[in-house]
């Protein structure tokens, strides 16, 4: 292993999901439903392998008819209009897309800065495109985590390349409010900044509604905006995500992309288009149900005596365990099986600076109610 | 598009593959069937989704049951036994496996000694490490692509960090005998140089045996081998691939891999490891009726006026078209649909030094008899 990867080892999800079997835990760690996506959705992938859509390499870009839907989808959500031909790239999720994005566009010495705490890929992605990341920290504020918008023009430097964003954000459940998004745009704008930004959480919003960055003034031109169809649609096995971008970013995401998969999942894209155009109330019954797991499991947290920051959207609570007498969440965490039977993600391993996330713990809602219940029982018998 | 990536544009299979869609022509230019593979095996798919097999992100280093056919198939046809636990790891097909071995196991200035012709995404990949390749050309001799054992041995200086081979060989279809592996073996343990070899085409040799390079004395501990369903199965957009090796070197490649897709095709994953498990019969079948269709268009290319080097293995077969008193294969490629209807891949383009293969044009024989038979007939109106 070469030295800009040694520091990453194994993803914490990993580590985490081998614990839960192991252990036979409930796995509140990973963001992956216990719940299959709509059943009609699964049948238009099964019919796509058995009619023979997909089973051979699709095109390059992705094909058609999911580039088209994708362009509708962003459409109808948020008034963008992409061309599917020229703006559209179909990827390997979003961690495909992230790291073309990052492979294609940065120089090594660029620096990249990026909110912290962040999606462990990001940190390496960086590493692997030799460029160093300048992380600004989400602070806990008033029962959220915030961007201190100051702090992060201070960030830029001359040899800042891109923003790299997450809103929804993992794992704080943070959303980018309008003065937020704002004050982004702007600085990206004044400092002449590309901005790679994360949007796969965009349909769990509980409170208000996902604005995409791109379509703030000057945005457009100057955003990589990434998505998929796993935590949207409740398939995240298959893997289909996508970029949306001008021709010219797409174009260069392209060149990276290319070359670390060529392409995949070939039968899926063609379910995932058909998903894509599921009717709203789809997604209003989605957010709606996501929503109610979220109170409860926040409100099992409570009760069983952790801080909770209440997410405003992602299907993730973080928690401050320090009210628990505990200093340090990986060893809350490795403990946490034998304690109680269940698994969750300690957040210091998305921070460069371990102290500020050292007591913050992230779990998953996105588990069915009765899962749910006894997780939220278990926790209970911590006190 | 950063510089290391701004020679790489798009991927020649994207630029022919629209060409043939654009003008209808017969494509004889990426390597992927124009049938499906076996029923069963679709069935097992489409099942597998149905059934909640795979739909949601799976382990890391992919799903126990194919971890165990791909040691079960590597043990029947090579004797090599592999841990499914520690030794093999599944990927986003073999270009991710590529990627994600390059990535993790090069430093910036590293050299990389790789045979040329190459498939694209060999350069670009090391070139995103960071590090330089170092062609070893393959040659023509007697008819057939010849690798030079002394010019190999030249090529390693004492930045040599590894050997990139790929054997059965795209796009010559040489297949490497004793006397080369022995030899790159033994420069392999002298050198102390790791080896990354990409053997997808391991069951389409059509005269002789497949040697995986691991099997050679010494090999075992310094050898990627990289393979993939696609090819042997016939399911090109599925994208499951897999790398075997020992445990140190599974372990840097997964930390490269998942960051750049975490995981892939779930499902599909289910599937082939039934596929792997297929009679004898099957992987019998499959290599006579390729070797009956390389013989069609291999005649069909000679009675054209080619000068055609028989490949001993692989989908593609290489032609010479001097004798037809063309000097670009390029240009050739890109006139070939307006006169005949017909795409094929310059190999000019796998070359560093693009005045070896200049003349060198490749065509897929993967395709139905019909429409093998359709091509000779197009090809033949050229002369
Ligand atoms: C591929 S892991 C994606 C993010 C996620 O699921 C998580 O943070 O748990
Ligand atoms: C992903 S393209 C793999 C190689 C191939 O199919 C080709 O060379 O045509």
């Amino acid at each position: 292993l070469n030295r800009r990867l040694a520091s990453f080892g194994t993803t914490i999800f990993a580590e985490m999901s081998a614990l839960a079997a192991r252990t036979g835990s409930i796995n509140l760690g990973q963001g992956f439903p216990d719940t299959d996506g709509p059943a009609q959705i699964a049948e238009a992938a099964s019919r796509a392998v058995l009619t023979g859509l997909g089973n051979q390499y699709p095109p390059g870009p992705g094909v058609p008819e999911l580039r088209a839907a994708v362009a509708r989808h962003q459409e109808r959500f948020y008034g963008l209009s992409w061309d599917p031909d020229a703006e559209v790239l179909v990827t390997a999720g979003a961690t495909e897309a992230i790291a073309a994005s990052l492979l294609a566009l940065l120089e090594p010495g660029d620096e990249v800065v990026a909110l912290e705490p962040y999606y462990d890929s990001y940190a390496a992605c960086i590493a692997m495109a030799g460029a160093a990341r300048v992380p600004v920290t989400l602070r806990p504020h008033g029962g959220a985590f915030a961007l201190d918008v100051d702090e992060l023009r201070a960030a830029v430097t001359p040899r800042t390349r891109l923003l790299l964003l997450n809103s929804p954000h993992n794992p704080t459940g943070t959303v980018l409010g309008p003065a937020e998004l704002a004050a982004v745009a702007e600085l990206a704008v004044e400092r002449d900044l590309l901005v790679v930004t994360d949007e796969v959480y965009e349909h769990l919003v509980f409170e208000g509604v996902h604005t995409p960055l791109a379509s703030l003034p000057g945005m457009r031109d100057r955003t990589v905006t990434i998505s998929s169809a796993g935590k949207t649609f409740s398939f995240t096995g298959w893997k289909v995500g996508w970029v949306t971008a001008v021709p010219e970013l797409v174009a260069a995401v392209r060149s990276a992309k290319q070359f670390l998969t060529f392409v995949s999942s070939g039968p899926f894209q063609y379910a995932v288009a058909e998903a894509l155009d599921l009717p709203d109330s789809y997604y209003a019954d989605f957010r709606a149900d996501l929503a109610a797991k979220r109170d409860l499991l926040a409100g099992g947290l409570a009760a069983a005596g952790f801080e909770v920051f209440r997410p405003q959207g992602t299907y993730f609570i973080t928690t401050d365990i320090t009210p628990l007498g505990e200093k340090d969440g990986l060893a809350f965490c490795r403990s946490l099986p034998e304690r109680c039977g269940v698994v969750a993600i300690p957040n210091q391993v998305f921070y460069d600076d371990r102290t500020a996330g050292a007591t913050h713990v992230r779990w998953a809602f996105c588990k069915r109610t009765v899962v749910l219940e006894e997780a939220v029982e278990r926790l209970g018998r911590l006190s």
